[in-house]
This record gives structure tokens, sequence and C-alpha cells, in this order.
């Protein structure tokens, strides 16, 4: 099994009649950075629960072509769902955050806009943090890539967080409730989400809008913590107390 | 208090007789950056457990000069001793983890060279460190930075590890020991270290010696995660386990 972790892999957006085409980026790597050839085995992943493997058949000019020798399940995808509501900050902490919490084992990533949001840091680009996520699962080990969404208004994020059994929200204006006690009383949870702000944090209306709308206000401590910081850590904690790291 | 954390802070080599002196960077943010004058209110700190909350009496060409109007003991500091033993990586990634524990409440870090060091990142700059974590403890609010040790060679980290009550091993090969049965049966730990190796992982004659030296091995869970972020993963753990954000 560790065989197959360590083989060298590469991302197809899609496999068809058991043929993969890796083109642009993908290509590049396999061809001038890795030096492969033909006949080389290697793992392709798509985005779905399989790991692919493969042989080289052909490597072109802009394209290699590879033959699927079989498909297994991916053991390294997480078990359970974690989705990180993250105010826009500066495009390299989000891109850090993202590359993090793919390898942390999150399962989806919802940008939103806030009053405090400053105005430079907005419009990120999905496309930019898909490929970040994607290029984490090929090092982590995943098959699945978080999943990116379009960037929200907070005040649309209701409903959204509707769908979820526990909010946890980071609020640095709490002064009594540890997150240990919101994990412990709801252990049994899941589909999690959590809630980080922007550097500037939230405005009174909006806690109460979010506490209104379900999340649960946590203190982190006496340390005041960095968005990025705080993003990462709540991820490990919360998947760590839910066994995700056994 | 909120008033006390969210003052300008400053950080200041020492304090005589009541004066501080601010030089170079930290004089030139005062000036220059944030633009305060005589008779404004700032925090200084100076790497020891207090506050110190001060007047400005003087900004003069490359020095600005303050009196010290009271001091406090400063409650953001770590309750819980923890120390980071990091194998030598990339530097832009020592500096990340340096910045990261820092604010999630790490007490020690300790770079070290192991057999998988890659040649070009040896030779660490203990006061780029240095001046990261003491950046870091302004903005989060400790008054202690994380003390930067010098970087060792793996071979000699043995009688290091001798001073603690409880050593966690980030280790790729181990299967069967998860980290929340290692911290639960050592709960009553008080001087606590972790050790996390270089991107290629350990050699199997250090493994065996970080065991023999008394070394908890544990497996991180089905994902392999970067250097950098195992450590800020298992800080984040530690520190909530020892109940540091409560």
């Amino acid at each position: 099994m560790c065989y197959h972790i360590y083989m060298k892999t590469f991302f197809a957006t899609d496999i068809k009649d058991g043929i993969v085409k890796l083109n642009n980026d993908e290509h590049n790597h396999l061809k001038n950075v890795m030096r492969l050839n033909v006949n080389d085995k290697v793992k392709v992943v798509t985005g779905d629960e399989y790991d692919y493997f493969c042989t080289i058949t052909n490597i072109g000019k802009s394209e290699t072509t590879l033959k699927v020798d079989s498909r297994q399940l991916n053991n390294s995808n997480p078990h359970t769902k974690l989705t990180c509501y993250m105010a826009l900050i500066k495009n390299d902490n989000l891109s850090l955050i993202v590359q993090k919490l793919t390898e942390l084992g999150c399962s989806d990533f919802v940008p939103f806009e806030s009053q405090y949001t400053v105005n430079k840091d907005k419009g990120t680009k999905t496309d930019k943090l898909n490929t970040i996520t994607q290029q984490s699962i090929k090092q982590c080990g995943r098959s699945k890539p978080m999943t990116i969404h379009s960037t929200i208004s907070l005040k649309d994020i209701k409903p959204l967080l509707s769908q979820h059994d526990l909010i946890i929200f980071a609020n640095e204006t709490e002064k009594s409730m540890p997150l240990n006690q919101v994990l412990l009383e709801n252990s049994n949870a899941k589909n999690i989400a959590f809630i980080v702000g922007c550097e500037g944090g939230f405005t009174e209306e909006e806690i109460n809008y979010l506490v209104d709308s379900g999340a649960k206000s946590v203190t982190l401590g006496s340390r005041i913590l960095r968005a990025e910081t705080a993003s990462i850590m709540l991820a490990s904690i919360i998947l760590y107390e839910f066994k995700e790291y056994c």
C-alpha cells in the first residue's frame, strides 16, 4: 500500500473508455519535470473516490496518453464532512489555508465577504484555489479535492448553515464558551462547519446574525490568532476530535 | 482589558530605570508607519512575563524614548510548556511555523538536522526566527516570545529529550498508535515535546534512536502531511488537549 501512496500522481479532468489524457501543466510536469517515459506506471486522480493506476502509452508534444490498468477506492479521503466558511483575506493566506485544509481533511470551502472585508481582497479567484486543492491532494494522498464554492455574502449564509448539524463560530468577543465543551456536547455530529472571520473580525450585528443562524460561538483562548492560523487550528482540532487522525 | 490587548505594541530589548528606548525597526515603525506622537500611550514588551504601559516622551531622528507608567503580568503567555523539535526545511516554511507556533502557544523551538535534511536548507538563521517570533507576540498578545534554540544534530537530541515528561514523535511509518491515545494516557504531563521530521522523513536508524530516547511514535492518520502542516496541526491539538484554548 505504501507503494501506491508514494507513486507519482497526476490530476486528470476525465477518464474515457479506460484512457486518460494529460495536457498543459500535468503533461508538462510528467514529461519535463518528472521525465517519465512510455511504460512507466503512475497514479491518476480525477476528483472522484478512486485512485486509477495507469501505464503511460504515449508522450506527445502537448499531451500524454495513459491506459488505466486498475482502480481502487482511495482510503485517504476524509470520513468526516467538514466545511470551512472563511472570510476573504489576503490571497496568499487564502491559498495557504486551502492547501493546509486539504491535507488536514476538510471537505468544503466557502469564502465569504463580510462588513470588515477589505475591498482589495474581494474577488478571490476560485480557479486558483481549485488548482491549489488539486495539487494538494496529489501530495497528501486524497483522490477528492476539497470543493471550493463561489464567494457568498455573509448575509446569505443562513440557508447554507441549516444543512449542518454543528456550526462552530470563532468569535473573539466570546469569553466563556470553550471549543472543547461544544465538541464534547456534539460528538454525534455528522456534517460540521466552522466559521472564521477576516482580520477585522465581525460587527455586532453579524455576530448576532450568526448565532441566530445556529452557529455556536466559541473562544479560542487568550491569544489573538491571525485569521489563517485560526482556520488551520480549528480544522486540526475538530478533525482530531472526530477521529480523523487515527 | 481589551483596551490593553489592542494597544499598539512594541518590542524593546531592555528597560532601565523606567525608561525604554526604541531603535531601528521599532523606532521606524512607531514614527513613520504608525505616526505616533509624544504623549501617546503604547504597550512595550521585552520578552519577560510583563506588559509595560508607556508614554512616549521623545521621538528623535533614530530613537524613540518612552517612560514606563505601569506594568502588568501578561495573561496571554502560554501556561503549558510545549517544545517543538523541527527538522530543517525550506526557510520560508520554517518562518511560517515559527510565526504560527508563537500564536498557538508553544514555548520553545529547536531546529535539527537529520540524515534526510537537504543540504541547501542547512544553516537556518536563528536571528531571523527570533525576529519572527518577536513580531508575532506583538500581534497575538504574548509578552514572551517562543525561545528559538540553536540548530542541533538529531544524534545529540537524547539528553535534551530527557527533560520532557511526554515526547510525541510524528512517525509516518507508525500504523497503530493514534495521537489521542497517547495524549489521553499522559494527561498529567507538564513539560511536553513533539518532533517533526523533514519532507524526506527519518531513516530506520533515526526512528529507533528516537523511540529509544523515550519518544512516543504516533500516526497522524492516512493523509501525508507536509512537514509544516504536521507541526502546526500537532501544536494545535496538543495545546487544545492541555486546555490552552479555554
